[in-house]
C-alpha cells in the first residue's frame, strides 16, 4: 500500500494515461486538478498492488460515462463522486473494499484515484483493458466474465439510474442513452467483483505503468536525454514490445463525430526529403497506422502519437496540420491477445478489413522485406 | 368494484381508447387480445371507482413506453407483465393495491387491465391525463404533483432499469432513451402514489367512459341508429362539449417521422360541392384542426377522426387519401384546462404559435361569425 503524494506524481499518471489512452479515452486533466486540489487539503489517494487484495474483497469501478468533451467541462465534486459511494454501497448491500479503474487510458484512470483521496478507499494497481477502449463490452472484464451490471449512473443534479442488463453489449447501449439524456455525462460504479475475479480478469500493474511512463518523458525532458529512446526503454520489457513507427510532420487531419463517434485520419509525411506518407486512423481512439498502405500497428496494439520535441502524449483531438510528432506502436497486453478478446477486440470490430497481427510480426515482415 | 366479464366490453373499451386516443397513444388491440385471451382462461380484470380506494392506499401506474409501431408488433407476456409488478413491489418495498392507466387514450389503457386480468390487482376507473399525450411530464399527475420515478422499466429478455429523476421532464428523456436502447419498447411500472393523491390528480372515470364511448358506437351501427347523434349525446354531458367539427374527405395526409415524433397534417374536403377546406395537424396526436384556416379545435382539447360509415375511431396512421371521415371536437377534462396545465399542454407546447383557446369559446365565435 502506498500513496500518491506529489504534485508531480499526479501529472505523471495523467501524462502516461494520455499515451495508454492511443488518442481517445478523454483528457485526464479535470481528474488531475481534482486530485491536485485535495493532495493540497492532506487528502491523498491510496493505491494497492493486485496481489494484496483478499479473495473475497468487494471491488467495483468508478467511471465517467460520456462524451469525452463534455467530460472535460463537467467538473467532478467531492459531493458527487462522495455520493456515489454511499449510493453504490446502499445499492449492492456491501461496504466497497477497494475501486479499481474499469480503462486506464484517460480520464477514468483518475476518478477512482480522486474518490480513494476523499474517501479513502484504496485503488487497486489494474484496469480493465491497459489502455483505452471506446465500449464497456470491450474491456477484459466484460471478456472474461466480470459483468458491468448491475450498475447504478448518477449526474450531478440528482439523477439516479440504475441498469440490470442481459449483456454488456446492452448495458453500453444504456450507459450511452442515459449519459445522452442527462446531457452527455454521468459517472457510474459498476462492474461490481470480487478480489478473485479481479486477479483473473484485470490487467495488472497499470496505475504504475501511468506513472513511470509520465515520469521517464519527463526526466528525460529535464535532463536533454533522448526522451523516445529512455521511453522504449521501460516500455520493452516483460515480453511486451514497443518501437517508433514513424518520425514526421502531420500533414492532414480530419475529424468528424458520427454515430456517436469520433472519427478521422492523420496523414503524416516524413521529414527532409523522405516520401514517406503514414497515416493513422481514429474511431475514439487510434485503430490502425499504415506506412505507406501497409499495417504497421493495429487494435488492440496501442498507438500513441507524441509530440517529437517534449514527448508529450496527444489525444486525437489534439492533433493538428503542421504538428511534428513521433508515432509509438506498443504491444497491448497478452490478456487481449487471446481468442476470445480478439473476437471483441480486433480490426474487424472497428470495421477494419484485416485479420489481427501482433506489432511483432508485422515490424518484422517490414524489417524482412526491407533487408 | 366490478370485473370485465365478456369480449364485447374489451372491445367497447379499446373502440373507446382509441378516439380518447386522438390519433395517437398507440393501437390497444395488443392488450385487447392479451384480455379477451385471458377472459378464455376465465380471468378477469377488475375496476373500482376512484372513491373505493383509501386515501392511504399505494397506487402505480403499469404502462408499456416507446414507439406505437413497435408496441403493436411487442406481444405483452403474463411473464413479462408478472415480473413487472413482482420487481415493482420490490423496488418501492410495498404491496401495490391498485394500479392505474396513466394514459386512457390507447394503448396504455389495456395493460393495466391485462395485469389485473393475471394478478388480481383491481384497477382504478381513472387516468392521468383523460386522453393521449406524447410525453411523461404532461399527464395531470406530472402537473399537479404526483412524480413519474422512482419508476422500473422492463423488457422482455431481461433487462431492468430504475430511474430516480429530478423532474419529469428528464424522467421522459431518461425512459424514451431507455426504450431505444432496449429496441424501442419497454413495460414500466411509475407513478408511485397513495390513493389520496390519485384521487386529487387524476382524471376519474376515464375507463368507464371508453366502455361507454366503444359501446354506443357500436350499438348504434348494430340497430342503425346516427352514431354521430347518439356519441355527442353521451359526450355533451357534466359540463364536456363535443361536436362534429367536419364531415368529409380525406384528400391528402403527409407521414413523417423525425426527432422521436410522428408528425404529419390531413387536409379534407367538404362532399358534394362544398369548397370547404378542413386540416388537422399531428404530432403523434391531432393536435390542432382548422376550417378554412381558421382554428376550431385546439390542444388539450380532443380532436378524434371517426369512419363516417361505422363510426369507427381512427389512428393518424390510419388515414389515407380517400377516406370518408367525421372530425370530432370534444372538450379536455377541467382539470387539463387549469392554468398550470396550459403551461405545459398548451398549442406552445406543441410548436402552434397560438393561445389556447376552448373548443366552446371557437365554436360560439364561429356561430356568430356565420349568421
Amino acid at each position: 500500500m502506498r500513496t500518491v503524494d506529489t504534485d508531480q506524481e499526479i501529472q505523471d499518471m495523467a501524462r502516461g494515461a494520455v499515451l495508454l489512452g492511443t488518442g481517445g479515452g478523454g483528457d485526464p486533466y479535470v481528474g488531475e486538478l481534482f486530485l491536485r486540489a485535495q493532495l493540497k487539503k492532506g487528502k491523498k489517494a491510496t493505491i494497492v498492488d493486485s496481489s494484496e487484495v483478499d479473495d473475497d474483497a468487494f471491488v467495483i469501478s468508478i467511471a465517467g460515462i460520456g462524451a469525452p468533451p463534455v467530460l472535460i467541462e463537467h467538473l467532478v465534486s467531492d459531493k458527487l463522486l462522495l455520493k456515489i459511494l454511499a449510493r453504490a454501497e446502499a445499492f449492492y448491500g456491501r461496504r466497497v473494499d477497494y475501486l479499481i479503474s474499469c480503462e486506464i487510458g484517460g480520464a477514468n484512470s483518475m476518478f477512482p484515484l480522486a474518490l480513494s483521496a476523499i474517501s479513502g478507499v484504496p485503488v487497486i494497481d489494474a484496469d480493465g483493458i491497459g489502455r483505452a477502449v471506446p465500449h464497456i463490452e470491450m474491456t477484459t472484464f466484460s471478456i472474461l466474465g466480470v459483468k458491468a451490471t448491475p450498475c447504478i449512473l448518477m449526474d450531478d443534479t440528482g439523477n439516479v439510474v440504475t441498469l440490470e442488463a442481459t449483456d454488456d453489449r446492452t448495458a453500453e447501449e444504456l450507459c450511452r442513452a442515459a449519459a445522452g439524456a442527462l446531457g452527455a455525462c454521468v459517472f457510474g460504479a459498476l462492474y461490481p467483483m470480487t478480489g478473485r475475479q479481479m486477479k483473473d480478469c484485470a490487467v495488472h500493474g497499470t496505475l504504475d505503468q501511468t506513472l513511470q511512463i509520465g515520469r521517464r518523458i519527463r526526466k528525460a525532458r529535464e535532463s536533454a536525454d533522448d526522451i523516445f529512446a529512455d521511453l522504449l526503454a521501460y516500455l520493452n520489457v516483460d515480453g511486451r514490445f514497443a518501437t517508433i513507427l514513424f518520425d514526421g510532420k502531420i500533414v492532414d487531419v480530419t475529424h468528424e463525430t458520427r454515430d456517436g463517434w469520433h472519427w478521422g485520419r492523420a496523414t503524416l509525411n516524413g521529414l527532409g526529403d523522405s516520401t514517406d506518407e503514414f497515416t493513422v486512423d481514429i474511431q475514439n481512439e487510434f485503430t490502425v497506422a499504415r506506412l505507406n498502405g501497409r499495417t504497421v500497428t493495429v487494435v488492440p496494439d496501442l498507438i500513441s502519437i507524441l509530440d517529437r520535441e517534449s514527448g508529450e502524449p496527444l489525444t486525437g483531438e489534439m492533433l493538428s496540420y503542421g504538428q511534428r510528432v513521433k508515432v509509438l506502436g506498443y504491444s497491448a497486453d497478452a490478456l487481449l491477445r487471446r481468442p476470445e478478446s480478439l473476437e471483441v477486440l480486433g480490426p474487424r470490430q472497428f470495421g477494419i478489413d484485416e485479420d489481427y497481427v501482433s506489432i511483432e510480426d508485422l515490424h518484422r515482415t517490414a524489417r524482412a522485406s526491407a533487408a
